[in-house]
């Protein structure tokens, strides 16, 4: 912002119990009696970037900045579009050392007008008031205070990872993983129940464009123990590593390429087009093709081992390429595009799209398509699910317009609830909060324009909190 | 909804009359006296589904299946999309027996909590209060006893087509129609006056490239008395045709094709075009050459017989060929897709944007299009208007997003005025209502927010619900 | 509007002092605390089409036509979608004769109503009551006196262009014009010190493909007295002629193409087009090559010279050809049309994006695009800044989803601030005070859902009004 004097010093950080209601008294009291009824119900995160090996190894955190900086790339980005070079923010980085670490925090807390109006501002005040006591907004002169504060903490027996499992009333939380991974941590998670799963996510292996992925296609063969030197065996390796994840409790398989274009071949073109694709001879058209038949694949694999299929497609990935050599994938550079689905799923939903096994759930971060393709899809198909809002879209206007729309057109029965998407831990409990605040706010709305009676109201949102995930997912 | 115990038993139905409009009390206050100068007002009715044998022979309807689900798509795909099928529903199939007709309402009361959020809820309570006095909720538990109350009142006189005709205070009432249609139901129905008319609908004569085209094409020269061998005597037996429909009374042709691309070709070329279409050795670009040249030559001859031109493009039509072949089509998978009005139309624009007699009303079921091309092409060509949001989009989020995009650009004076296009007899009268509803609800705003003042606000109501319809369909 | 009597008389003009501020009464007085902040704060408007030599000269204007009515084409438009004939209007052409010009005046009064609801109607009413005194309604009874009393005052010195500048609290005025202009205007108001400056806008001599380009850049070369036989003294002209606007004080160039795409070519490759360009023999892809190629240069030359650059792309201009030849440009049917900009610009943002040099603001009549393109790039790169809602857009409702979708992704340091892009001098205070109101809007309503306290709300909006401007365009 150009204000060259944002505040400074000690303002107070509330967290207001009417956060995100509607202004009108009467709204308000109906939304704060709905949001009432699911505040402490369990959090179910079907989607998600959580890394398994925390939870299995349960060490403390090092200090905030490896909590709330360095793997928040919603955090990241902002600092970065002010001029912050990434380096500073330990972007791509193992945790850093304690000194660098805290001037990556002065960095975030300097900056913190930067965040006014976004989601990421109320997610991070969440975090801090609920999870660490913070009472006073961040800023240059607090900085340090805080981070010791949150560092004290951290090093307690009640802010380690499982810790926070616990207190945050997670029931259920699915990682996202390499279908060549041992799938070790989840092994020795195994203890929490089906509380911490896998999830299935192939699209390295199905894109014969992208470099490397005859080496990646080969590892896969070794771990599944089988030939991929032929399509059929390419098949059969995803298949077998499908069937490890569902041994490790997985429920979903998570797709995302340049396009939701899924198209069968024949299996004699398939077969050509991955022999040609081994031997490093295939086109760009052909690789294009091959990926979008495979995609089409996955969905019959869904319906023979009963994964849900979860769509997140059309972001042009790392647009920075300068950004990317530096900091690695993830580093808050995938830019949102133009995405289609009624023509481009219409294979697939003409051949599974009526198939009691195949819960097909699509996300976008192009909002033009809620309205236009996912919900109608969503509002003829038993298989689709319309997903929440995605990445750019998770603040609450796109969250509204992604609830008027939505509903208005499918009902609520064919949403997928609530999907967190993070690889911020300690943001979770505050972005299901959020969720349920909107969904509390959109369903006062509902009732004060008399379209809905108050019981239906509490109804609808206990089941879109609670029982929606667990019947689109398969809980 | 995944809720497994949905709310069984006898809750009260209730319509309020204050239903959807805004939540501020001051605001509703003031929507709630422009809605009462046009509560009572005329339905005018310029575009619809309404089969006019039903009215001509005036016989009563046989049960509340036949009424409220076997025709009505908008309430099919919602059950379809739970897990429904559509023969349980009596899709596509005349009027059930009774015994199955009871077990298709039975499974729409049961799953009555599906619709929550949706117009379709809104207008079937409305309409099973208004028009049958229900005063329950639609329940598993109370499915028979409603199927039985509307069944007696079906049964009077006082429930007959032509009854609720009158009842429902409709002024004018368009059906859509075949160009090779006798129009006889018309024609027995001369004794209403203007009241109900047929539209001109000529899509499949229009498109070279669907199955059966040159035989629809030779029925129509048959019933135009027409040699259609050449391009000039199949331009001639649609003028002929037109000719039939406005000495029925029509005042509207309506179009509805993949794209809206009008663009002409030269008459040599035209008549290439078409020989080879009637050979059969049409290639697809010619095809769809020939069909968008036919659009513009629609609109040369709405301004040389004064028929009003309604386009509807850009919907995928029977998406899932599965349900198609079962279910005929308009069976609730016509799916929306982009489209693209401002290079599209540019030459039919360049040619008849100016001309006195043609009024081009433009729909879509892709939102984005409001604003950036339908408002603007409507703000300044005296031959566009804004036709109201369709299908999908026909619920009041839309709307009122229309309502604000649309009049901020091209003001009131733009706009079609309500078309309710629906196939569900019954619902008429519910959905002006709630566009009335809506209408005095965004005008309420626009007072609140001193942009207009009350009086403004009570003129536009009222210009709007009757005056305009009048005014664009030249009634 | 259909309404055959619209309401005549003396209804009284009345400009609320509560106008655009939301209807709950906590939310409206925070609306208004807010708001009464910047009320009064200096105008900096960066971008317009105010003609310099009005200011240069500053002769009285003729009459309340040449000021009204004449150069907008914003109320022009609006009238002519009514029926009206542009040329009764005087548009595209010198002031009318008196009598020409009460009979165009008593056409927009007769026709007042058709502004209901529009953003020309809030602004001529601010016009006429703040400006001028008016406390009646335009009407067909008015519509003399209005003309008069109008008449009257523009007679007067305290009613000429530069007493306006001081009146209307001008800080900074950006006009638009040609690089091959003399810029003698700007030169003469350089005793205004930096107030009125220049703006660089080179689209006719990027533009191969368009009639008269070679003529254009040969009168270039002429007035930056270089060769540009080659595409070496082309570019040298073309910086000659950006150093010449830095010298009359300019700050920013503006680009407007049919798309946002800037694509860098290999010098060999440029300079073939060019010469192939001057010899009038290159293709319509090799045209837009070079103009892709040259967008890339003029963002290249931005980061050398550090103007700002602003890029207003996607609309297609003078879509009615009949209404070009009789009236000239910019008469009201410049009609938007898609656009794209995550491809478009990489290749510009990947060598310019984290430039310290650059700034590129973003403008677009695609409302789709403000939440999936143009915030999340602003919401990366330092180097990029979301423009305010532009033309058909810039009106209440536009641009309250423009505040919520951009914000909530970039946050409002990422913004440019307002931009009137007027042609209407006079509208500029009710443009930016229209402006003022929405974003004291905006932020009251979330100082009401509790995400920022009312100390943030006040210190964004001045930094807002007045400092982001400021920064952004380097003032």
């Amino acid at each position: 912002m150009a204000n060259p004097n944002p505040p400074a010093g000690a303002a107070p950080l509330t967290v207001h119990p009417d956060r995100l209601f509607p202004s009108d008294a009467g709204v308000r009291a109906l939304a704060r009696r709905l949001y009432e009824a699911v505040r402490d119900a369990p959090i179910v995160s079907p989607h998600g970037h959580v890394d398994p090996r925390m939870l299995a190894e349960d060490s403390p955190f090092p200090h905030a900045t490896a909590l709330f900086v360095q793997p928040d790339h919603y955090v990241t980005r902002v600092l970065h579009a002010a001029g912050i070079d990434l380096a500073e923010l330990g972007v791509g980085h193992a945790p850093l050392p304690d000194e660098q670490a805290r001037r990556a925090w002065r960095l975030l807390c300097a900056n913190w007008h930067l965040f006014r109006g976004t989601p990421v501002r109320y997610w991070l005040e969440s975090e801090l008031s609920d999870v660490f006591g913070v009472d006073e907004q961040p800023s240059a002169a607090t900085a340090d205070a805080l981070y010791d504060q949150i560092g004290d903490q951290l090093a307690q027996p009640s802010h380690r990872p499982r810790a926070l499992l616990d207190r945050f009333r997670i029931e259920f939380l699915a990682t996202t993983d390499d279908p060549a991974d041992s799938l070790e941590h989840h092994a020795a998670l195994a203890g929490l129940g089906t509380r911490v799963v896998p999830t299935f996510r192939p699209d390295r292996y199905l894109e014969p464009a992208k470099p490397g992925w005859a080496d990646a296609v080969a590892r896969l063969g070794a771990v599944a123990d089988t030939d991929v030197g032929s399509y059929k065996g390419y098949l059969a390796a995803l298949e077998l590593r499908r069937q490890h994840f569902l041994d490790h409790r997985a429920v979903s398989a998570d797709h995302s390429h340049a396009d939701a274009i899924a198209e069968p071949l024949d299996v004699a073109e398939a077969e050509r087009l991955y022999t040609d694709a081994l031997a490093g001879a295939l086109q760009p058209n052909g690789a294009t093709a091959f990926r979008r038949h495979m995609l089409f694949e996955m969905a019959r694999m869904s319906c023979d081992d009963g994964l849900v299929m979860t769509l997140h497609p059309g972001i042009h990935r790392n647009h920075h390429p300068g950004t990317l050599a530096a900091f690695g994938p993830d580093s808050g550079h995938d830019i949102p595009t133009t995405i289609e689905f009624t023509r481009a799923l219409q294979p697939l939903l003409d051949r599974f799209g009526t198939h009691p096994n195949l819960h097909l759930v699509l996300f976008t971060v192009d909002a033009t398509v809620y309205s236009r393709e996912i919900a109608p899809l969503a509002g003829f198909y038993p298989a689709v699910y319309a997903g929440v809002p995605w990445w750019f879209l998770d603040n609450p206007s796109a969250i509204r317009s992604f609830q008027e729309s939505v509903t208005e057109i499918a009902g609520f029965s064919r949403l997928s609830g609530f999907i967190d998407d993070t690889r911020a831990f300690c943001s979770i409990p505050a972005r299901h909060d959020m969720a349920r605040r909107l969904d509390a706010a959109h369903l006062a709305r509902l009732v004060a324009a008399h379209r809905l009676d108050e019981d239906e109201g509490l109804d609808t949102l206990t089941a879109l909190v609670v029982d929606q995930p667990r019947k689109v997912f398969k809980l």
